[in-house]
């Protein structure tokens, strides 16, 4: 078979991966891409039988010997449409990402970010040379009792519950379809309003789709508990950022953690550089040591049970 | 009974503990202190039956009266000897502090140094302004299968492994007695040369005592593992930080986040500032939402066991 890979992987990984794939041919078009974007239409796709990387949406629709695609991310808004599934479906191609290999670092960001607002670090840890005791112990908290509403339950969702465990706090996931094996209490998205007002803390995993644009918005604030903790992985499109930083402004919203923004890379000049209690990381939930590397595992792993015709991994269409 | 009390506790808490002590009497001396310092003798310590606070070690020696002393401290070391020890156990005094008021907070200030460590937090948080993604991301890191080894194991250590649970890292502890009943592998701490050299993160939890003075020092690093991580909530005189700057400029020591240091309060123009990848909390890892009235609460709890005869909880001595 031949395999087209996009993706800018590292030399090692790309060592790996020649030679894990055997006896099988590696095509790897003149332009490559990160794992967030498409360099659109590659001529050298055409001839290929699985595309690994950030393959163009539309020459993905339209290729009939193309028979599996696995993404590099775990987000996949640009293939999250009819034509791009009814494509593949026709065909009897299937589509896969990447998520496992990002569902541990992002489960760990958001603890991290949970923790670090709990004990206080942003502010404690930029004093530098003043021992500010009482004005920042006074501000630590512990998260027992706490109430944890996750916005976008899927893997990342689940293992933040796992890690979350031993804290005893109460968690409630809302998701876009409630498949009803969900280990914490899940129930559809429709349903924010029950759960809004109570929760001290609103994890964002959502993805991009034509459901989530701006759900967070200022409506959303305004039914949620005075002082609440926010934090995003998802997607920046998600969050009306103007809403989240007048929220933030008035202390309706005590802090926000914000490992996405809309658009990436966010301006020097943005606004949310500046609000107060808005604490930026750009777009790293994901990263692991040895990413490259792992990614390249993940598909090869995934290739073996390919060769076999077993069920693949992380399949989404 | 007369309780004397020299905690400078909240006016919230205070009124919590005279609610709370019903028909016994309370004595307020005109000095009253911190957490962490004694404030001398006091004459009205005399006609006392229990004190709660920090009173003198001395004046607590000398007394015949005083049948017991509730620390509104986890730490103890100006009562950790054999004099003040002697002088309780004749007269059939007990000892007990606030420990467990002060495992949950530090334990989970543990695990939020460790995640900040991890997810890259610190620089990350400090860019606003530019979206460093390759440069941060590329320094992620999650915890799975690395090795962490716990100095002083206690209840905050105990609490640190159970959050841990959920990371599969292996942990292993060093402690002064080993009982056998440690839910981890727990060694005395002269096998620290066993463990030392395979360690990706070393805990510091040290009481400062006659055995741990300045334990971690030069010849501590030149056997610990190249790029290992440190974190400190025990106490800053368990190290010696000359030997921890120069570890962490010559990257021996990847990172150390500290939360104690010495002396307290660290002075503005003190090297560790300074020091490159060396983090510093002023003291605030013990620290919680309502930390005054649940130190009130864990004393009033601990009467109602004194009236009753009940054992102490926390006792020490």
């Amino acid at each position: 078979m031949t395999i087209w890979c996009n993706a800018d992987l590292s030399a090692e990984a790309l060592a790996e991966l020649r030679a894990g794939l055997g006896h099988h041919g590696l095509v790897i078009p003149a332009v490559r891409t990160g794992n967030l974007s498409s360099a659109g239409a590659d001529p050298e796709l055409e001839t290929a039988d699985i595309a690994f990387g950030q393959p163009d949406p539309q020459q993905v629709a339209s290729l009939p010997g193309l028979r599996w695609v696995h993404l590099t991310s775990a987000g996949y808004t640009r293939y999250d449409n009819d034509v791009c599934r009814a494509a593949l479906a026709a065909r009897g191609a299937v589509m896969t990402n990447s998520s496992s290999v990002y569902d541990e670092p992002c489960a760990q960001h958001l603890l991290a970010f949970m923790l670090a607002e709990a004990r206080e670090l942003p502010g404690a840890l930029e004093q530098r040379g003043t021992w500010s005791y009482a004005q920042h112990r006074s501000q630590t908290r512990i998260l027992q009792g706490d109430k944890v509403l996750i916005l976008g339950y899927g893997a990342i969702g689940k293992r933040l519950a796992e890690l979350l465990a031993p804290f005893n706090v109460e968690i409630v996931a809302l998701r876009r379809r409630v498949r009803g094996d969900e280990p914490v209490p899940t129930f559809a998205i429709s349903e924010l309003n029950r759960f809004l007002g109570g929760s001290d803390h609103v994890v964002n995993i959502l993805p991009a789709n034509s459901e989530t644009g701006k759900l967070v918005d200022g409506g959303f604030w305004a039914k949620a508990k005075e002082g609440v903790r926010f934090y995003n992985v998802g997607r920046g499109t998600t969050v009306d950022q103007e809403a989240l930083a007048e929220a933030l402004r008035s202390g309706r919203v005590a802090r926000a953690f914000l490992d996405v923004a809309d658009p990436e890379p966010l301006p020097a000049d943005h606004f949310l550089w500046s609000t107060p209690n808005c604490h930026i990381t750009p777009h790293i939930a994901g990263g692991r040591q040895e990413e490259d590397p792992t990614l390249v595992r993940h598909f090869l792993a995934n290739l073996k049970r390919f060769e076999a015709e077993q069920e693949l991994v992380d399949r989404i269409s």
